[in-house]
């Protein structure tokens, strides 16, 4: 099953089944946040109480879920990206034995097709970072790694786009990471047992047109059960929870020359199974900039 | 005027303005979450609807707030603590120019009084963080330091409970951070103009009595107007939010010999002008260990 939030120029936002080129509104929900916050019984119920199609060429799709907390992010989880992290950084590479987690505000939040409105003054340095999104799907706390895929929803597309400047300026990533429209989640998301293996999608973020990233799930160092196991020891995750899995190699910092965002660009994150989440990128001249 | 969010026996959750000795409660609203969702005006109208007194002995006060995001943290914020940390750890102590951000998750979040449970099979050297908060009251972003201090809605204290094992797994800190119970809040909000200078508060830890952390805030690295810009910068702050401002020296870790909770400890979290955040402290034993 596919679930997205939509609305139209007549209506407000709506959590919808996506059928193919139609959506079909959930009744008496306001939010797939709402939808996750049943039991699975009244899910299951829910997605069947649908009101009549609306062409999803007229709907605008918005940011799926609004997570009531920070979006969980893996970091150094490809070691292709790990490795030229530590390249462009002129460190050596030392990975850690357990994954390496940080988070973004869910003010970062804005949905498919938006664009990113960045400040040109705030950071100079505006990366893309293409990433499979895990939705939890059940309270739970120290998830035993064989049991930690039973614990998820589903899954989405989401952008975990970086201001390198800021990142580096100290030891902690989460400033960088954080800022207003850095996290571009969706298209829709979906369930997991239409996903089958997470472990075998197809991850590709396009700038322009041109391939700058492309790998498999496969080659995560933590696959997501694992992950799950660690961040879930002694720590709920609740319904809604997002975790970002991991960027793959072909980030812009790490190039030679290095690239970064400019005004004007399009970034698209595709996963297999999935789709695409388009994110044009507006970035406002820095002060005293040249315009 | 100082806030609290209170239950009785017999009465769920109910913000409340604090007179002395008794409680009033705030009429029409469920949470102060919910008071500092309203404009400033209405606010004002608020906290003057209320409800027959409480005493507060007969009381349970709550965790004050519970954010829709994480808890945003400045860590090494007092050149004392920055130190320890840097000659426990054998590091050479290199100070950033800017704010060390990370962040803490609401399911993190206790309240005063309240024992924290926490896991030894997950981390076997949870440690103490005395720190002032700060509760953001308008909606802001791209605040300028000379602004920065008439966006606080008011202050409170916070135990930034940190697992030292977890912490120093890999570069980012914030699996070390986020445990649940791992964050006490309160015991009451005082606004703004209660406290007048921020930067003169003395913030003091008791661990079963004895003083482990005395400082002033008069000594932070970066005060809290420059906190406030450095993370607005870019980013959204709204009202509700929680900043923990960073915690002066006397922490566990980098003590001679390192010293961590054990089950059974009391902290206290004390501040001039906003009272005492008392925590006790329950260790379940790591599988394996003896019993």
């Amino acid at each position: 099953m596919r679930l997205a939030l939509f609305s139209t120029p007549s209506t407000p936002a709506q959590p919808a089944v996506v059928e193919g080129d139609t959506l079909r509104p959930i009744e008496g929900l306001a939010s797939l946040d709402a939808l996750l916050a049943l039991a699975p019984a009244e899910r299951d119920a829910a997605v069947k109480r649908l009101g009549a199609p609306v062409p999803l060429a007229s709907a605008t799709l918005l940011a799926p879920l609004h997570p009531r907390k920070n979006v969980f992010c893996v970091g150094r989880n490809y070691l292709a990206h790990a490795e030229e992290g530590a390249r462009a950084r002129g460190e050596e590479l030392k990975l850690p034995k357990v994954p390496t987690l940080f988070s973004k505000a869910p003010t970062a939040i804005t949905g498919p097709k938006q664009t990113l409105h960045l400040d040109g003054a705030v950071s100079q340095a505006y990366d893309w970072e293409a990433e499979l999104a895990v939705v939890i799907g059940t309270r739970c706390k120290n998830v035993r790694e064989e049991d930690a895929l039973g614990v998820i929803f589903g899954y989405t597309c989401l952008n975990d786009v970086s201001a390198r400047d800021l990142q580096n300026a100290t030891n902690q990533w989460f400033k960088g990471k954080t800022l207003d429209d850095t996290c571009p989640l969706g298209p829709s998301i979906v369930t997991a047992d239409a996903i089958g293996d997470p472990q075998n999608l197809e991850v590709t973020l396009r700038l322009n047109g041109e391939v700058k990233q492309h790998a498999s799930t496969s080659a995560m160092i933590f696959p997501i059960a694992r992950v799950i196991a660690y961040l879930s020891a002694g720590l709920t995750l609740e319904p809604g929870d997002i975790i970002a899995t991991g960027t793959p190699e072909g980030v812009g910092f790490a190039r030679t020359p290095p690239e970064f965002l400019k005004d004007g660009d399009v970034m698209e994150v595709e996963i297999s199974k999935i789709g695409i989440l388009r994110s044009p990128v507006a970035i406002a001249a820095p002060v005293g900039a040249a315009r």
